[in-house]
């Protein structure tokens, strides 16, 4: 098979350095070798490995060369890479692609294109760097009804979370990000990542397979990690929780349940021990129960790893296979659930004056709002003043959002309210 | 498709069950129908799922039936399960099968017997239940080389690991495994649970998977859990680690290790969480890093899910599909390191007469065979007894078992010495 590598950043020099280091055991398993027919990229390629390989800088080019057989878009960004992946499906290439923000986006109609031209759209290494999530939602669980998937699907989030958890750190957010930044694990800009519109892509994607159905991206109510405070840890971990950012994807009812945010996650729970930059999902079906898989969620090595798994499926399968990325038909549509119609139990954190009653006063506004209480903890401050976290039970946020606004207006509470999801 | 389920017990039912209750949403996933024409075995089927079935108690008749695609093999057992399989496949119909004894000891020359005519021999469900573990090593990490397997992969012995575990329990072994036949997590004859070899012949399976090359079952070391005593778990927790029965395949040099044990766990490590029944297998290799599923693994959903992903996977890939369980050509072949010259951490457990000078001279018979010791725990008992623990640093096993021998014939050592690798 003669693949063109469209793209020579950190991905692209993964996936020719095990193509090329691996290259006889590939040959062993599969009975067939993958070839490097050509480098594509705008700019000139630095990374070693691709030293000796042809090079073209028109990366349009390899849609119209006979000599490729599948097309390996690792450039990034939406534009030139659909306008790529287009072209390539169009001229009747296979496609493997990296691009989370593009099949997020536009997957459902680059199915249909692929799908039209009797060739394939592989993304294993769109979610999750080396964790092969997508196959096992896709294939391993094809014979479940999938119930819930919960995702630590951004190493970025997760290592800054990992970090402002570290006991007695007390690291602020910015502290641990210009760290992260430090090391490589953050970019110059870290807005995709610390804000969750990047672990949003995985989720839509993830989402979508696991309940049959496109996911619109713009339905999604994302948060990301930049307001978890250090404060927040020490509660957390006093009532037996750690934080994670999560991507949510759960059946309620006949709706499809959609979050992205910071978490509470009890220290039992699988994902609490996903620490770190890596990555972790956990799916709960109806037949194979509660599957975890976790591993490393970037870098060359592990991203590089899925996108050539996609490429040997492609060489094991030819041209007769089919993945199951498009489903043939829809049992059902599920609508996805508002927001405010989520029901969940919840962390509330507050700094309160420190008189007589005022627990009274607060329990009693939320009690009125049928805002149950599962725990409570409360902690002296300097100055009068009183920190108190409440777990909540299970309550719909609609409901949960009115008496936080009637707590904000009483004069006791002198503090804005964070309010947490707790997994 | 049209398929036999040949066995009427816990997994057979668990398959039907999937089938029968997922039928559209498989059928929407695959644009295809598995149907299940006929019902074989030898007694009467009791479970309600199957009522409505098509019966036969003549097994062996599925294979010359021209209606049937798929035969499922789940009757267990070797003889006649061989006999069932071998007369599929030479009557050109693929196989799934979830009997892990069967693949781990003539898996090779059935795989011969599937690639002579044409059809594809599938075990998803042998080895983990509902993890996907199989489809990972040879499909997800096809372009890796794998440097490292373990897994915790019999979830009766993990069970009862966990519970002797718990704080200050101190229950034995005997005790928990009565706890473990009673909830049904152990069979009424638990040998092959607890003497590890249902772990060794998941251990041989993947092994041979990750290293392309047939493990020959009778090649392997393999140790149970019955000689794990209570004061292990507390000496264990006192110097950071857990107790987990593993199977270990590794690449040493240019050999292959295998090992089938107890081992002491630290804590840190991603499998010091898997507790209870559930299965977890850790991988390590060259591009995707550490890779780790967990799940649950056994029952009738669970094994079921996975017998029912490899019917998936035969409807996708129809008759052009390649598993790649049959690797093509090998690069190289392992020889398999023998127990003596396996190196590893190991810890050490003894009482001793509490005189002065004892630690003195046993270490001294220590260090005289280059055992150097990475952490030494001593614990007074009564009647001027102490418990000693040792950890030794990397330790070839030939001359620490050689130290050992001292040790024994030393007057102040007055009980055997435990011996568990360190993970």
């Amino acid at each position: 098979m003669r693949i063109a590598i469209c793209g020579a950043g950190t991905v692209g020099s993964g996936v020719a350095e095990i193509l090329q280091g691996n290259r006889a055991l590939i040959e062993a398993r599969t009975g067939s070798s993958i070839d490097i027919e050509i480098l594509a990229s705008r700019s000139q390629p630095k990374a070693e490995v691709f030293a000796g390989l042809t090079f073209t800088s028109d990366v349009l080019s390899v849609c119209g060369d006979e000599n490729i057989d599948v097309v390996v878009e690792l450039m990034g960004g939406i534009t030139d890479a659909k306008r790529l992946v287009e072209d390539a499906l169009k001229a009747g290439k296979s496609v493997v692609t990296a691009n989370k923000a593009l099949i997020a986006e536009y997957g459902e109609q680059l199915f249909e294109l692929a799908k039209s031209h009797g060739v394939q759209l592989r993304f294993e290494a769109a979610v999750a760097g080396s964790i092969p999530i997508i196959k096992v939602v896709q294939e391993s669980l094809a014979g479940n009804r999938i119930t819930q998937l919960a995702g630590i699907i951004n190493g970025t989030a997760n290592f800054i979370l990992t970090e402002m958890a570290v006991e007695g750190s007390r690291r602020s957010f910015l502290d641990v990000l210009s760290e992260a930044q430090a090391l490589g694990y953050a970019e110059a800009d870290p807005t995709f990542d610390v804000e969750g519109i990047d672990a949003a892509h995985k989720l839509a994607i993830l989402g979508g397979l696991a309940f049959d159905q496109p996911i619109r991206f713009k339905e999604l109510v994302i948060a990301g990690i930049t307001q978890v405070d250090p404060s927040d840890f020490t509660m957390a971990k006093t009532l037996g929780y750690c934080i994670k950012h999560l991507g949510i994807a759960r059946k309620v009812d006949a709706q499809l349940e959609l979050v992205v945010g910071p978490c509470l996650v009890p220290m039992h729970s699988p994902l609490a021990s996903v620490d770190g930059v890596r990555n972790g999902v956990l799916i709960e079906s109806d037949a194979a129960g509660e599957t975890l898989c976790t591993g490393p969620g970037a870098g060359a090595g592990p991203t590089g790893s899925a996108v050539v798994s996609d490429l040997i499926d492609l060489v094991r399968e030819g041209a007769n296979g089919t993945s199951l990325g498009r489903r043939v038909s829809r049992v059902e549509t599920l609508s996805v659930l508002k927001a405010e119609d989520s029901r969940s139990a919840f962390y509330l954190r507050m700094t309160v004056t420190d008189e007589s009653g005022v627990i009274a006063a607060l329990t009693a506004i939320l009690a009125a709002r049928s805002v149950s209480l599962d725990k409570i903890f409360q902690q002296n401050l300097t100055d009068n003043r009183s920190m108190v976290v409440l777990i909540t039970d299970q309550i719909r946020q609609g409901e949960l959002d009115a008496a936080i606004e009637e707590l904000l207006a009483h004069k006791a509470v002198v503090s804005d309210i964070q309010k947490l999801r707790v997994y």
